[in-house]
């Protein structure tokens, strides 16, 4: 299952490709790609929101994910704020939308829990987590591309949980059969 | 000048085209189209923008505006409400982006006195106002539509202000000069 995390910004966007092979014994995170959307502040809206569109449209076309991922946000500084991230949040939507993509949603608390364990982590524990479970070395392009791909971690996090949920829910029954498949996970 | 007005929401977007003759002995506003884009709930928000999108482009091209004019909002009941309105709003001026018409945004107390020359009027004076200056019988398709035909008004009153400001500094030194030409707006 490979995932575009998407953490989205009124002046940087970042994106970042995560996947997992779910077949695999030991079922490893591989970083596939990350990247930053830099906004001209000289731009009107309209051009800005078009720039984060296209791109986020190319990126997803060219590492052809299962599932694009985007940060909830429940809570800004104000309301008008608020709405300017709505404006890139929309547009990265309507971008996985045009390709065919399904969206997943993480708030926060979720995507810290499943990169860090603790869901009230600082920003330097989410990179430092993120470095180790893609084993990278050196900067990440922006905070906003690392932060990308902690979402795209936390989906492939919780789908494995989920997989693994319904495989353990499936397995008495199969037991019972004594016909049962043995438990794989979805793979891409 | 034609002018088509967006008034975004999360559940209907209302849209509205009007148009000035500003070469006219008197500039009279004329109604072209309104209309409302309904979504549905059972939609995932994705794919609900993506509908927006695709009617406003279709719309936009139809109606050929020279300038698209949105609602500004500061304020809004929660951050999350916000959000939610700013992701449409994002598609809206996206859209505009897209079909390569300018995008003007007003404020609703600009809007207000406007069209009703008061910043703190009624919805219902608004509407009032809409139907009495567009020459209108009957009901809007929604008080949505209504609004984004007084967004429209509020543009063209605007630019009309503006042409004659313009005409007003320019026509002391057109006088001196003896040779300067009829005051004449900017016309579609």
């Amino acid at each position: 299952m490979r995932v575009f995390g998407i953490d989205c910004g009124t002046e940087l966007t970042g994106y970042g490709v995560v996947q997992m092979d779910q077949r695999a014994a030991t079922s490893r995170l591989q970083h596939v790609a990350d990247g930053t959307i830099r906004l001209n502040k000289k731009h009107a809206t309209p051009q800005r929101l078009a720039q984060v569109y296209a791109e986020l449209c190319v990126q997803i076309e060219l590492h052809a994910p299962d599932v694009v991922a985007i940060e909830e946000v429940f809570f800004a500084a104000n309301a008008k704020s608020a709405l300017k991230l709505g404006q890139v949040r929309g547009v990265a939507m309507l971008a996985a939308a045009t390709c065919n993509r399904p969206v997943a949603e993480y708030a926060p608390l979720s995507i810290k829990s499943a990169v860090v364990g603790y869901g009230l982590a600082a920003k330097d524990q989410v990179q430092f987590m993120v470095k180790r479970l893609l084993r990278l070395e050196g900067d990440f392009s922006s905070a906003d591309a690392a932060d990308a791909l902690a979402i795209a971690i936390c989906h492939l996090h919780t789908a494995q949980t989920e997989v693994q949920t319904v495989l353990n829910a499936k397995l008495p029954a199969a037991r019972l059969n004594h016909s049962g498949p043995h438990p794989e996970g979805v793979s891409r």
